[in-house]
């Protein structure tokens, strides 16, 4: 049975990295001390080292041990033997491109499907969608495919921001540029504002978090849901 | 000899479609009365007819006729027999896409560098730049290659913002993008913010407008250059 935390920002405006999450991901990874991170989204092109030592200070805080896939020499039978996977933030085109290039966009995939515990931040719950798609990233390098995991029925904008109506800048807004995806694509998109995540338990799929989440959906109007909602059934 | 204006934005806070650059264009398509539009983009993703109507009116206002390229049997002999091509802004995955889809990034390459005058705006002017990786928007759709015509040897990043210093928001600034761009590539990229643009003649590229751009190149800070300056040689 599956089993995810899909959030939109490992950091919340004030806090530290993951401190708003801590109490979500012991529960998560509650049957192991040891995580696998996968950090190849190398925010602000950090090194592999460097992100895993970050990412690994804030699980050290839950007493869990983070171990960085770069550090396997077979990063696929580290995921097959992993108890849990963490997939941190930075960009998304670089994330999914070293995937494919690793062959483990589909073990992975069949690993979240067999309820192996997954905890992922911005872009790494970016690729919890049918595609990245809806990413807000830069596509610094070219993936050989858009598809991704698929391990939620629809696509997820994260950071979601609202317009600023005291904007004077003419580039498009989120809003705007989601409904352009939908005048070429059918898959709905949840909009999770920063300190929102999903929860995602077997076909189950709850937001979580104080914001509401914005709803996009082809030919139809956006709309707000509340915390507690399930999207699962909504948008499969 | 080639011939271009490549900016930023098509309209300026407070103004009406082109109007800030309508007297350049005036001058960029002195030759002709007719020019071919490419509506590729499709800005929010309106028809190829609603777009072309749109920017015909702008260009009426100079005595010009606008005619959409997908009008034409022969997209590619339309450009070889155009006097003069604006390509206009939208989602620069739809426009790229289209353009391979239909044969036409090199037919449009080699025209402007046959000295063909070429306009273009946001996406149509990203895709002057050596690859498209500097593009603030969405992969709505997935392009068979991100590399774009090249007409200038650096990349463009239309619609330059600036960090705002009261934001809470965790996202990505532009500059924090545009540096993960260059821990993956080595192509130089100007930031050009809306209401200004460059002037190409022959390998002579010339920053217009009110605004400074800024200029971020691989291991360097970036910097700031005045309208005025000479960008062709600075970034060759």
């Amino acid at each position: 049975m599956k089993n995810l935390i899909v959030a939109s920002t490992s950091t919340v405006y004030g806090g530290s990295h993951l401190d708003y999450l801590l109490e979500e991901i012991s529960h998560l990874f509650s049957n192991t001390e040891e995580v696998l991170f996968i950090p190849y989204a190398r925010p602000g092109g950090i090194s592999h080292d460097t992100y895993t030592e970050k990412a690994a200070e804030a699980f050290s805080q839950i007493g869990k041990k983070l171990v960085g896939i770069h550090t396997f020499d077979n990063a696929e039978t580290a995921i097959k033997n992993a108890k849990g996977v963490f997939t941190g933030g930075g960009n998304t085109f670089v994330l999914v491109s070293q995937l494919y290039q690793n062959g483990l966009m589909q073990p992975l995939r069949d690993a979240i499907f067999n309820g192996l515990p997954y905890l992922g931040t911005s872009a790494g719950s970016n690729i919890c969608g049918v595609t990245m798609q809806t990413t807000n990233d830069m596509p610094i390098v070219y993936p050989p495919s858009f598809k991704t995991l698929g391990a939620i029925p629809f696509n997820i904008n994260p950071h979601y921001l609202d317009p600023d109506p005291t904007s004077t800048h003419m580039g498009e807004t989120r809003e705007t540029r989601i409904k352009e995806y939908h005048t070429q694509n059918n898959i709905p998109v949840a909009g999770l504002r920063e300190g929102s995540w999903l929860q995602v338990t077997g076909d189950t799929v709850i937001l979580k978090g104080e914001h509401s989440a914005r709803i996009f959906q082809q030919d139809k109007e956006p709309f707000e849901i509340e915390p507690g909602t399930e999207l699962g059934v909504l948008l499969s």
